[in-house]
């Protein structure tokens, strides 16, 4: 997509959306010793309707470094792969209870507990299946492997949402109440004054969000055989979107209406969760969001017109907040 | 330990157990980022006492290739991470709803069900990481993660348990109640009268059993750098076993009581879920088990002395039914 024109992330979306859809589609057939009902589980989450975020930044990283497309579609899919297992056992009743996913029912709502926690599993099996059997050459498919199983595994995602889970059960820390709009002037803006467990926080979000999102852009970055320069470029794009990404996550819980986000929204504060806005204040968290997306793309200065993609989908996550 | 004396089965567990205990500890370290309790539940059920057969069938088919047994850890390791994660998910509430398992409480009930579903989240990714990150050439680890993706995944063992639960629920074939006993003399025996089920309860466990199995064997294999006609040896052998294994391990459940098993006994039938004995009777099902296992150790014959330890191996799991 680099190269042409300078793209919106709503024309992104049109030209990359349909081939990672096609994309994920294709290999989730899935042909003999598949029960059907147990496709149609893991189809349902999968190609839901979304933005494709993770995946796109797989592409886009590739371009970035020269890479093509097309190699870089079986990693795209393996990420998203992974987060739509996060998400459906995200839901389950143990543990966020939610009912709601997309504007629709959440797998074990459309199914049944049983077969989401399968279907979970089976798409979180499948990520690492599509790695390693389609990457080329083998030895960069192994790396993928590596990478994306570090990055899901105990140390991050799960790790994350298991301490995420202990923080809302107030063993560690939390805010209390649905308080956060009170506390704005009290705490000030972050650069003076950083509550003690802001540290916690972006802790959680690192490992929770953060690292499947730095992860997809080194995905497409080895599949296009990057430098190590460019890689490193990359995680510094990627840990600056990643908390750009969950601050405006937790501003839209508090700012949007369910029918807008498709779940139940204001629920994060209801349950006294950790969030950005309740810690820091609506205002400085708008601002945190601003200067990691600035950041984000001054990493990127040495790709030059390469990553334009790249920046337009950096300065989409902060519009998402408008 | 093929080459020197015929070994017992519990001669083999007490010299390799010990080794696949350790490299099981040494891989969940997990260092910074991995909340310590979770850490605690992911071990829990990991290091619960067994008897390790997956990683054995690892070490020891490696063994019969001319592999050694220390660059076939990483592989044994991975296959009781993915077998460990399975029984987590299984005992879950809304699958099979054990509170026991290798005589202690189960993981979500020594801990809590958000932890057993991240837990066993964890080991199944971590599998990944180990192998790719370990095994060596790369182009073997690659292989070695398609193979086990494939064996684990939506076509094979999440698949057979989504098959196996819903034919509990009555949707598919399933023996009525508990009365296994009776039908025996009415079905005969396998070889001259097989019910219509019974494809359906093979390609069952086949899926959800037997796959584990074979691909481990095919794992030591690989890691070994054997030959198509040793993996295909091993395929027959590991098909057979996986077969006998199931049968016996449905007779136990049977005949067994609670003390010695450690898990909730006679809980298939009372659910009239499919099994070997309820379709075909008990003394056509030890036969069938034993028949199987004679093919498989014919399956051996190549091999010579190197597969002495898969004999031994083969013959305890019919032993296990006495």
């Amino acid at each position: 997509m680099a190269n042409t024109l300078c793209l919106s992330f709503a024309e992104l979306v049109q030209a990359l959306g349909p081939q990672i859809d096609a994309a994920l589609v294709a290999r989730t057939e899935l042909g003999e010793g598949c029960p059907p009902r147990f496709r149609e589980a893991m189809r349902y989450s999968l190609l839901a309707p979304g933005k494709r975020l993770r995946p796109m930044l797989v592409l886009l990283a590739a371009e970035a470094c020269g890479g093509t497309i097309e190699a870089a579609l079986p990693a795209a899919c393996a990420v998203e792969m992974v987060h739509a297992y996060s998400l459906i056992h995200d839901d389950l009743p143990a543990m966020d209870n939610d009912d709601l996913r997309r504007g629709r029912p959440a797998c074990h709502k459309a199914f049944d507990e049983a077969l989401a926690i399968l279907a979970g599993d089976a798409l979180l099996t499948l990520a690492f299946e599509v790695l390693a059997g389609e990457v080329q050459p083998p030895a960069v498919a192994a790396a993928c492997c590596a990478a994306l199983a570090a990055a899901a595994g105990a140390c991050n995602m799960v790790g994350g949402q298991a301490d995420d889970m202990e923080a809302e059960r107030g063993s560690g820390d939390r805010v209390q109440g649905s308080g956060f709009s009170g506390q704005e002037s009290q705490i000030g803006t972050f650069s003076t004054e950083i509550p003690p467990s802001l540290e916690a926080l972006e802790s959680i979000h690192r490992r929770k969000t953060g690292a499947m999102i730095q992860v997809s852009l080194q995905l497409g970055a080895m599949v296009a055989g990057a430098t190590a320069e460019q890689r490193a470029a990359l995680d510094v794009y990627g840990r600056r979107i990643g908390l750009a990404f969950q601050i405006t996550d937790d501003l839209l819980d508090v700012r949007s209406n369910q029918a807008a986000m498709g779940k139940q929204v204001g629920k994060d504060a209801r349950r006294g969760k950790l969030t950005f806005p309740g810690l820091l204040g609506i205002e400085p968290s708008v601002q945190r969001a601003e200067q990691s997306i600035v950041a984000a793309c001054q990493a990127l200065a040495s790709f030059g017109s390469q990553a334009e993609d790249l920046q337009t989908l950096a300065r989409y996550i902060l519009d998402r907040n408008h």
